[in-house]
């Protein structure tokens, strides 16, 4: 009944992606055309991706700061490339208080003008670096074709902005940063992704390197789920951010910046989702396990209530997030359906025959049907065993998506003929040696809405290889894939 | 040395305000007037206050839901006494994309309009009630006169809106957030607040009842620390938020908004701060305890800072917010006044002679020099010896403020000659019986700037007084005072 709701994929992708966020009740457009309301479900995935960062960047020595949402329309137009890219995608304010502004004041697209500004007060001297910054944010980019949570006009991120001494250090960082989201992709909301420097075409507006994580999504399309730029002393020439060195020089510091949005929240939908709906890894997911009492008559709900009570208090005491669904005028089966359409990663089912031996019955969600069911767990030490099943299902989503992505990465690709054949009849990342330029790169998206993903950071120390679009002998490798 | 950058609050209590805001790195001045950056230090003590609000709201089965900040102009009209009140604050954006809107875009003073616009929506049936939401999100008022966190252009805030059945459920509601901030205050920031209702003349823009949590500052005057207000159907009928009830009858439901801000980070400045600058509750600290080795000689250091090292870690792995201050080019006497003026509840001193013991010397923020040391304290046990220091430390800020507050209320003023000559010779809250109309209220409030701050709770059962003002007997009692 419930996934009767949601488009097959194989039918309507896009269809079915609008299908699983209005069904599992995490995102729907607002009233202002291009921006979305984060239903509760929604944003506390957000929540779970915020966890794991903010963890990281405070592992790392990161600090989190706020900086004015509004910026003066002269900031922008400091850095050369930061104003070309950005100026089409501004909203602007033009009255405040009742009058009209002497200077109009845009809304962040980003936040390197500002905090360039700002830091250029905070630091002095060599002492005052590295200064590592970390903002979580609202940020407005005007943008044409948004879809909930890939692209809205507002998002929610985080933005990191450090500055340093030395080149080194500053590369070391954006890596470093680079790593991190790679690591919460992987191990909180089990993506594979390969990260990888972006082609010049598709760096951030001000960047000398733009690095990015690249996922793919259940239509074999990529997302680009987090990137980390080394901004070099772009924008410390812009905003003056000098320091005292040891030796009583003045010196321009180095910086970096790198972002992750609510994109990401896409990315786990995309990555994971299924006919049923969502499919969520435990630790990301707002409800991890979800407590289903079964009973049909007045003498078996009496039974197996009070002990579905006691599995959920001992799972809440133990600090998962465990829903009890005792509501009583929906059936077992719909509220299957209803779960699993939330993506919850365990149903636990407590019957009549398994209060008598003392145990419950666990379903996997990431497996289908009775594949994904585990019967006589017993209830002594629950806690243990649902922690293994979360590592279970974790472990599965991840490695189901690697082996999507496997399948549709092809590769010895020699020519744009077999290029173009791949593209229009396969589809997926194309794993190819590349030496064209960018006009070369922007004509093969013209010809195919293809475009370079990224040079993935583990291939490009291999043989060379023939470029499939000039023929030369290169041993650059890039990714190329529709992209979101 | 550090102390003489601040200026007495005897002196200038403005001036020793802005002087812990900058000497403590707490918030600066934006080029966007009326706009500040929150510093690393300043942030982490609204993070503080951010995990011990998210708790009581998740506690009390509310969900986080994220909206736009973009709310169209159309929104903002339909609730009458809303677009009168915030009309005048508005920031507009006109301009998006390069190109001029059809219809602006008001950035969200509040959120009332645009939620109650998707509450309509997400509300059909009594079983959707009750919709207990919150966001954490930025706003934006257009203030004339600001100061950091007290009153900024724009803020952070979380703001809490629900929907109920019934009258009684959504007053409920109210005064729940109402005591959850107030429990709050107490626990976590170690402000005592008066919980109370607010006059008509200073209710919120559409609410029928507006309560508050009112806390006296180191001046004696007041400031108003969260709203809670009970908003009837004045924004579901002006949204039309119906639902459908047990008996299939369409009926409009009751809402509530509730809202504590960054200006709570200014109630713990101003609470707790004193001539050597900030002195922070444990609960909200971001720091919370400082280990500071003290050698002269090279032997002494090698014999001290293993040691200083070893109770850093024991503190750290005990999740204790602790920080190792091993700078090797400051003195120790520079150190104790440079976490002394950013508010480390406990400074922990490990010397030779301790090292010798196996002791540490534990230094209370909140008891000046000597008469907060405590000498000789085992390593062996440590944490278990700090967790004790840091409730004495609540309790001691706590006490402190409280004293500070009743010596500061003043009662027994029954006219208003004595009322004058009360708030200009002495301040403070002035606790009165008070009969006066909404015209009167305003008259004082020209007089002498001071208004009522809230009809005290626990107060408005007592005997009968003479009203100050009107001469007329009641057992309304009001307290007066100068505000932020």
């Amino acid at each position: 009944m419930a996934d009767s709701k949601i488009t097959p994929r194989a039918e309507d992708y896009s269809q079915w992606y609008l299908d699983v966020l209005r069904e599992a009740e995490l995102a729907e457009n607002s009233p202002v055309r291009g921006s979305m309301v984060i239903r509760p479900h929604g944003y506390a995935i957000w929540e779970g991706i915020q966890r794991g960062l903010d963890r990281r960047f405070k592992e790392t020595g990161h600090q989190n700061a706020y900086f004015p949402m509004f910026i003066p329309m002269s900031f922008i137009a400091k850095e050369a490339e930061h104003v070309e890219g950005f100026s089409p995608e501004l909203a602007v304010v033009t009255q405040g208080g009742g009058k009209k502004l002497e200077e109009p004041l845009v809304v962040r697209p980003t936040s390197e003008t500002i905090i360039g500004h700002t830091f250029s007060k905070w630091i002095q001297s060599y002492r005052d670096l590295p200064l590592l910054i970390n903002q979580w944010a609202n940020v407005v980019r005007w943008e044409m074709r948004t879809r909930p949570f890939l692209r809205t006009m507002e998002f929610l991120w985080q933005e990191g902005h450090t500055a340093h001494a030395t080149e080194e250090e500053a590369m070391e960082e954006t890596l470093q940063m680079l790593h991190a989201y790679e690591d919460m992709a992987v191990n909180d909301a089990a993506i594979p992704v390969i990260p990888g420097e972006k082609s010049e075409n598709e760096r951030f507006a001000g960047a000398l390197k733009t690095f990015t994580i690249e996922a793919m999504m259940g239509n074999a399309w990529a997302l680009q789920s987090g990137t980390s730029h080394y901004l070099g002393q772009n924008f410390s020439k812009a905003f003056d951010i000098q320091y005292l060195d040891e030796n009583n020089k003045q010196q321009y510091v180095y910086t970096t910046s790198w972002g992750v949005s609510t994109r990401f929240v896409g990315a786990i939908i995309m990555a994971h989702g299924d006919d049923q709906g969502l499919r969520l890894p435990p630790k990301v997911a707002p409800i991890q396990a979800v407590v289903v009492p079964i009973w049909r008559k007045e003498k078996e709900r009496k039974e197996v209530e009070p002990v579905a009570q006691k599995v959920y208090e001992q799972l809440r005491a133990a600090g998962i997030r465990v829903k009890l669904d005792d509501r009583d005028h929906l059936t077992p089966g719909f509220k299957y359906n209803d779960w699993e359409m939330r993506g919850v990663p365990l149903r636990i089912e407590v019957g009549p025959r398994d209060v008598k031996k003392n145990c419950v019955v666990i379903a996997q969600r990431h497996l289908p049907g009775k594949a994904g069911k585990v019967f006589d767990i017993s209830i002594d030490g629950l806690v243990g065993h649902v922690n293994e099943f979360f590592d279970k299902v974790h472990k599965g989503l991840y490695d189901q998506a690697l082996a999507f992505r496997e399948e549709n990465t092809h590769e010895g690709i020699e020519d744009y003929d077999t290029f173009k054949q791949m593209a229009e009849d396969k589809g997926g990342f194309l794993k190819v040696h590349w030496a064209g330029s960018n006009e070369d790169e922007e004509q093969v998206k013209q010809d195919l809405k293809f475009t370079v993903r990224c040079f993935p950071q583990d291939a490009q120390d291999g043989p060379k290889g023939k470029c499939f679009y000039t023929g030369k002998e290169t041993n650059r490798v890039a990714i190329f894939a529709r992209a979101y």
